[in-house]
């Protein structure tokens, strides 16, 4: 019989894992020279959505204990909901999925979705944004929900609005809402879980949780082990985390076989990326036994088992000698990890996007839709075959747009409420630009370097320009097609 | 007989014209309310290479008569060897071609091209750039070209360093020559050059040589007044150029039947793009009897036929009554016109790339190349089929990557001798990444809009993500052996 | 018998408090509309030294805590050393007096004052500064130690400087010490007091300290609800402070007659000064019971005895409903709430300068030293009566050079070991002139406007410019010397 | 008979030109190893008001010339109105006299004074400036007018806002003027003067003009030779001017007797001031018998009679050989030359103000009306002897205040209709405030150092700080009455 889709990527007993590594430009791992790692999300890979429910409550139970209504406490997370990457407006309250040039795909104000020109409130996206589009470099106004911590705090931000605005006890206006002489503002509901975000972290009080039951939490993989150990015997190997020590160290004692940090010919904690790729701080020693930093910096030659607190990019090439193009750097925070390191230091990227795994199933399932979509797109081209600038004619293709919309729409909710981390429909969203843009390399999970030889050519796929592909993609047919519409509309009487 | 594809395209006497507009995201004309055009390259045309040959001898010309020594005046302008969109290292006189990352794809040092780490010689680019990276964001030593008009000016770097370092006067060094108590650092050949280009357009040198023999600088395009005249029927028609409008109103006067203002609702002189598209200057309205500013600022409604100086992207829209995503605007300047335009203001873009001809044809003659990296690719991936990070073989790739790099390198000589303006091999340049970025549709003509009806869907191909592409792209018989593959590696042994 | 100056404005029990305010720029009192004021060092006024050998005790033993040297314990705090306003040079480890254009007075490297061009060690202010002065804007470098809670900090870069300097296990090398692998550099020590600077007042050690023994620390004026009291029969009067609200409600508790937030029409904690200034933060409401902040903002009328956190000067401005001149805001710090609340908002200032005590003291003994400064000056001035720009001679004036800097020096020394706050001998310190540019009025406390009307006009002394006094202030004899060293001297033979 | 000030510091032919050098900083001549000097009002000096008038001419011309009614030209300059240093609001059209803190000390509209809250029309400070104070910083908006250049155009700002406003066919309006559809915005004003000055300098009219009659309009001294050859024998000596080669050259054509550019170790022109004290440009030779640019930098060593163009302070310090104390630098340009060289590297400073001769006439002239003021300050002190701030009597000192108002007012007319320079009354203007600042000595002209021997030491004067001048200045009498009143106001009851 034939195999599916996820029959050819995954097997055995994850099934539901996909082994490849996708490309988005060429990469010679022979001439890889050093592998760095990420640890949070890429070596130390947190349960979903278990992990995001325990960040939601905390952070909701913080709120309530800082003064919101007790009402809010009846909340669940809900991981149907948010998507990565969305931008929270912080002047109305609404989570916007954009393109990379800040055009708004998808705006929602708490869980109500808002569309286009509607008459009869002002609960339209063209009563907040006229131009269907925001300036993305406002970012004192447009919060930019980067990474996988940010999902509890996305979601969040969504039933704050949603209850305020149903909650009698207050009156709705554009910038927040009002109970007598309060105004809560969106800005300050902002700060507020913001401030609540910090706190859980700075208090430690989320790893205190996490570290109290590992095995809810926290995925073990007998792999890793295996991974660190293969590359350390070609290549370099160290990790840059911006957690502190004694973090680091109780999450690594999960690999318990042998001391963790033996991987590793360096490890970095409190790197503060993306400060460490651009001026950094000062390298200190870190003593293992106290988890204390050492006065004074280090400035011998590079010993096993050491580590190191802040330092820079810089200073790890230094410390390992190697140049920043030999480097293969893992991690998962797009901002932090990948665009700066490839946009300050050329560093070669691999970016970790756990996600991918529901991306690639939904893509292989609704292919059908894709097919559609594609058709509708033919039907559409043939419409306008015998048209030119001087046509009056005008074709009817508002049942095709409809349908278009529905199609959509439809896989859009296959992805979850808030639609696909990379698109909307045919359009690229903000986080799929960067990770093209960015990411040499992706993969569901750093494990998946496993399944390739170190002496590999990762090879882009040849993504031809849109008039490449005009030449290239067409068929004969529609060549010839194309050919006869050109021919016909071009013979213009001057 | 087989129609070729240049056939299909371009037809009858011009048959070197490619008439498509190519999309990158998808764009409904019939929501267009308004048209906006630059002027320069984009509805006045130059002839190349005539244009550009006029542009560097003025320019060779001032700097001799600066001092520069008169065998300089032997240089004559070589179209073949410029290509647009080079950084300029105004360090150590490099002319770069990069990726939308910083990577270096080509570097050559005035006509030498320099390559990778060569033992024998400072002439390697690993000398310069150990890295094979820069940091493009150091606007202070690296000047991009990216306009047509710097066409002259980039073949100029090369010959004077090509220049200086065949002379047996100077003594080559890293940052220049020297020659006795002289030194000509590069950072000062390129102030002096600058300096000559801001010189040639201040005096008006090189627009009063173009006015005096406009047969022989400028296409005269009879269907540009039909386009025009079409779209006014149908939308607002507005030209914002960064010309004065002396010389706007002497070139328009190129289509005589008609006054040209009246093709536009509103046309904007001065404009100091890029600047217009943020803050803008006053905006003043001009006596097109004598050419001259009035002084104060027109408040009154629109009037037909006024010529306005200064103003900005804001004031057009409040002019016209038009919000941004309305507007569609074709320019030829990537940063000035379509950038700016898009990521500050919102509005749709239609880049103008004449070079597009060449560019078509290149790719379509040379297909077969194209195809054999495709195969060279798939043959590359055979290879790798059994193994995994725990291969210890290594299959011997050295024939295939060398193949490879002479395919890409003959693809790149047939476009010129800095290679094609959009691609090296399989990656894509800066130009290309902003091109696909930043512009909505893009054509080597804005004519080619006569094309198409005012009702047209341009809709985007729909360019999947390599992971989608992996599900999407391969034929049955490469998912099997791709599942053959990874079930045989990705049994590991923990 | 003859009364002293001190007599004069002291008196009674504590003779030793001046008792006048000094006007830099003249003041309607009666024009004032509200008074501001800051807690820390303003209202709440801490006992020195005992205040000060705290925080020094506390940093030093946090920094032995953090890795640094037993021996450290041994430095007991010096209030004879340190001297507000001082700057600390990073990168060389040096304590620098500097003027307001950044040259430098004073030079210290560790307890060793260094001096000019001395040849035999590279401890000379040459080899550090050859042009003995500092680019002040370069704030990543140098850091200035601007408020009275700096003086611990300033004495212990001083103690670890003199400490490493001459351990005989650390080698001196001009950037930091060095011991085997280690190297102490001076940043990375700055670096870790700051830190544990900032761990003092997170935490809150420091304050608990303090609230434990408040007696031995703070001083209890009873005079002070006198002066809120009369304030506030005559105008409005605010509390803007940086503290949050459990300290402020602690501290305040030291009056305890009446509920403290009595005396205020507004009360402000966490104002993030000098942020406050500026955009500032969200205004929240303080729940008075519990010390939580309220969620959303407060946008009623003003009540009374409510506390707010955060906000900004102009919120302050429309709840009180008084502009920025009618605000006269009294307080210690020079940049965070003088300069920046004239600069920005031009608000009347009152700086209060507890170090005046002393400086007025050591003023008013050493009187004789100062006559003998002008009489010297003097004396050089007759030296060069007789000669002009044409003149061979040249008088010998070393022995008198040599006076003023021992009389310069031995002033100095009468103030503390690096002088006085405000000058060192007639050169007036960067504390100096930012007090006589950003402070309309100063005093050695704000209860000193006990001892003015309401209606008083505190007059500005009439400063005259060099030109102007040059007329003004010679006597009829000098201006007779004088006519005839320039009438001698000016004719001139061309 | 008595001599009066004027006869003490001015002698013979030259009366009135005050001969002393006034020192705000000492500076020890005997140290300094290298003069620098700026060019244009410093070498050389203008005829004044001959110049000013030609300048005010030239621009007024130009702006009836862009279209500006006929009626302006009927306005002359008129010396007695402008003062340098004020502040052009362009969003208002108001000239603005402000101290250092941003506080308003006049403000006219046009030739109105604008008064404090006047009921009947906008025309009141209040209602342009409600707090009296601006922001200085806001430079897009206040344009600081701070050299002998900007007089011209100072006056025809006032100008402009003159007619418009009398003018029948225009309509006042806040921020302009209205005719019809047409509105003269201020800022659109100011920017047509700005564009008009730009015009005048860069076609080189101003120049050419002045060249054409220099007798008129340049002052000739037989002095400036003596000055520079006597400087030269025992210092070295640069000029650094911004204008060109060509200029420069005609200008010290001046002086016949010998080749200027011998007075000079080095001449540097087109500088870029305040440029050159920060990165500066690239160093160029000029070749004196074309006055063109040699290409290339030159290397050697110094040459002397070499003229160079561009460079940066750091280069001239190389070149000569000194270091930036040694040098003394002789300017008029107070944030150009003197705040810039001061404050970026230290430089000793010499502030040219030819201003000074008026100011010094005057405030010898009318000592007595500053008597007054000094008597009826101590006036206004007894007044409140016995009253502190429990007193509810309330001295009515309204006619005092009266009484200082007009003796201020009447002092500043005697300068000129914007008042002096340096002082409103008893205030400083933001210019004097950076003349004391940056400037360590100052006078009328540079050539005034022929008075002094190059072994002077100019030692400042010992200015008091407010609270030492309370000790000092008073008398023994007012010792005993402040005492007095200290002690009967201070036995407050609590």
């Amino acid at each position: 019989p034939h195999t599916s889709w996820t029959d050819v990527i995954c097997e055995g007993p994850d099934k539901n894992r996909p082994k490849l590594v996708f490309v988005n430009r060429s990469l010679t791992l022979e001439n890889i020279k050093c592998y760095g790692f990420d640890m949070d999300y890429t070596l130390a890979v947190y349960k979903s959505p278990e992990y995001e429910s325990l960040g939601f409550e905390l952070l909701r139970d913080r709120l309530v204990s800082m003064g919101y209504p007790h009402e809010v406490l009846g909340y669940m997370y809900d991981p149907t909901f948010p998507t990565r990457g969305l931008v929270y407006d912080t002047t109305y309250g609404n989570l916007l999925k954009i393109d990379s040039n800040g055009n708004i795909l998808v705006c929602t104000h708490g869980f109500e979705y808002l569309r286009g020109s509607v008459a009869d409130c002002y609960c339209s996206v063209d009563e907040y944004y006229p131009n269907k589009f925001i300036q993305r470099d406002d970012t004192n106004r447009f919060y930019v929900l980067n990474t996988l911590f940010n999902l509890p705090e996305t979601y969040l931000y969504a039933c704050l609005v949603d209850f305020f605005t149903k909650s009698s006890r207050y009156k709705n206006c554009m910038k927040g809402f009002k109970h007598g002489d309060l105004f809560m503002s969106h800005r300050s509901m902002f700060q507020d879980i913001r401030d609540a975000m910090d706190y859980l972290h700075d208090t430690g009080t989320l790893k205190e949780r996490t570290l109290k039951n590992l095995d809810k939490y926290v995925i073990k993989d007998p792999r890793l082990p295996v991974l660190l150990s293969r590359i350390k015997e070609v290549a370099k190997v160290f990790l840059a985390t911006n957690s502190d020590f004694n973090y680091t160290e109780k999450w690594l004692v999960t690999n318990p076989k042998k001391l963790w940090r033996s991987y590793f010919d360096l490890v970095v904690v409190d790197t503060k990326k993306p400060l460490f790729f651009a001026g950094g701080t000062v390298l200190r020693q870190v003593d293992t036994d106290t988890g204390k930093l050492r006065i004074g910096t280090y400035t011998g030659n590079l010993q096993h088992g050491t580590v190191y607190s802040g330092g820079s990019s810089d200073i790890v090439c230094d410390l390992l000698d190697v140049r920043g193009k030999d480097i293969l750097y893992v991690g998962d925070h797009i901002f932090g990890d990948i665009l700066k390191s490839k946009k300050r230091q050329g560093w070669k990227t691999f970016l970790v996007v756990p996600e991918l795994v529901k991306e690639l199933h939904v893509w292989a399932d609704k292919a059908s839709m894709f097919e559609e979509l594609k058709h509708l797109d033919i039907f559409l081209a043939e419409l306008y075959q015998h048209l030119d600038s001087g046509s009056q004619e005008c074709p009817d293709i508002s049942a095709i747009q409809n349908r278009i919309k529905m199609v959509t729409y439809g896989m859009d909710l296959c992805y979850g409420k808030m639609g696909s981390l990379l698109r909307c429909g045919s359009t690229k969203t903000l986080f799929a630009s960067q990770l093209l843009r960015y990411a040499d390399i992706y993969s569901t999970t750093c494990l998946n370097l496993l399944n390739y030889p170190f002496s590999y050519l990762f090879r882009a796929p040849l993504v031809l320009l849109p008039h490449e592909a005009a030449v290239e993609s067409q068929t004969k047919e529609q060549i010839t097609e194309l050919s006869e519409h050109v021919l016909k509309t071009s013979s213009i009487k001057v």
